[in-house]
């Protein structure tokens, strides 16, 4: 049986230190989007839903921190629907940020939708 | 502008009372599995995710409550791996109970493991 | 062991078959809609990505048929981003029809986009 | 408007290019696993599934090749229950390469179940 996070390194990874935390990192943001986007959001469940997604992420190897926020596009405007201040999860609304560590490197993600590419970009803030 | 649920049932639905309930409980059931299965998990996190699934249920149309529990099968158990204690959301962890309402009528569903038939199955409790 | 679906029905089930018809036509709607949202598309995969919709949902139970279309909102048009012809599958681009039969009740739902809900409607076109 | 990828990289990221194509190879193999299980599976629908994952996954940035197999883990086997030949996509089952590349820099990663891990891992095989 395999003991540890090592062993599977030597076993199955070939990359360096700072590569590995780099593709961990891009695991977490590629899981996050997937998973969630498509939840059923009102303004009252937001909250619920952010910490649902820090949680869930926050418990995956490696990860340190994981913070999320919704933002309400597309909900409370629609006053005159009867499916007013109900959506379901874009990945326009979403802007997480996560952290991870292995072997001491650090890295810092980010997914949130930029204006001037009109897209919800994943990228790699900072490492080491 | 459709203003309300019932312009919506003339327009577009051909069923009557019961059969709506029926058919909106059914959606609800199928949302929730299929938006959920694979979000990581660990002993740590069922609870915060119990709450967002029934959250995020509730607020879909004409649901009156959610109750979830996960069962953290395959959790614990590995205390020789290096992935002790985590493991993805399968449908045979979810026991959901969904109640929704539709014009007076009342129906209550569920969805759960079941050992005899080794499925979660989704199925309708009571209507009417 | 339960052997087939009316021992099933008998004992979990408490509706009549219309109703269970109903229920089964909302199960495969909600699983379809929340399982697909969210993949990645572009205009060379739609069609993929339609027949593995149909052909996923017409494995289910009662299923006798499955037609998916996916319009291709968004794509095509930001001719100038570097992310040209590439989005995630909303709820919005999806146009599906599913036909369910239990006990010879056929029912017949739809999951499209409607302009003047400005939202993407589950809703039973025909039953009996 | 951001005309081109190196402008990207230039103003949002902050890593060299080996990380980068690590970081974007994360992103692919957990989009993969997070979106698709789940999905309704049986012996007839594991090909239109598997090319569905493998083209949604080759249309996404950088991503040169992706492979899928799915193993029939828990079909077939139940041929006395009523759901014989039928359940959810599980990580267990998924066996995927992908290949991605970013200024040269070629990268390839696997998702596969490995049994001295009882876990489906994501590992960087190779890169550079």
């Amino acid at each position: 049986m395999v003991k540890n996070m090592e062993e599977i390194a030597d076993r199955y990874f070939d990359c360096n230190d700072r590569e590995r935390v780099a593709f961990e990192l891009g695991i977490k943001l590629g899981a996050l989007f997937h998973q969630f986007v498509g939840a059923p959001v009102s303004s009252e469940n937001l909250d619920v839903l952010e910490r649902a997604i820090e949680k869930t992420t926050e418990r995956q190897a490696f990860v340190k921190r994981a913070e999320v926020r919704i933002k309400p596009i597309g909900l409370k405007k629609r006053t005159d629907s009867v499916f007013h201040d109900y959506t379901t999860l874009s990945g326009d609304m979403l802007d997480a940020t996560v952290e991870v560590e292995y072997k001491g490197v650090k890295a810092k993600g980010r997914l949130r939708y930029i204006e001037e590419l009109d897209y919800p970009l994943m990228y790699l803030e900072s490492i080491g």
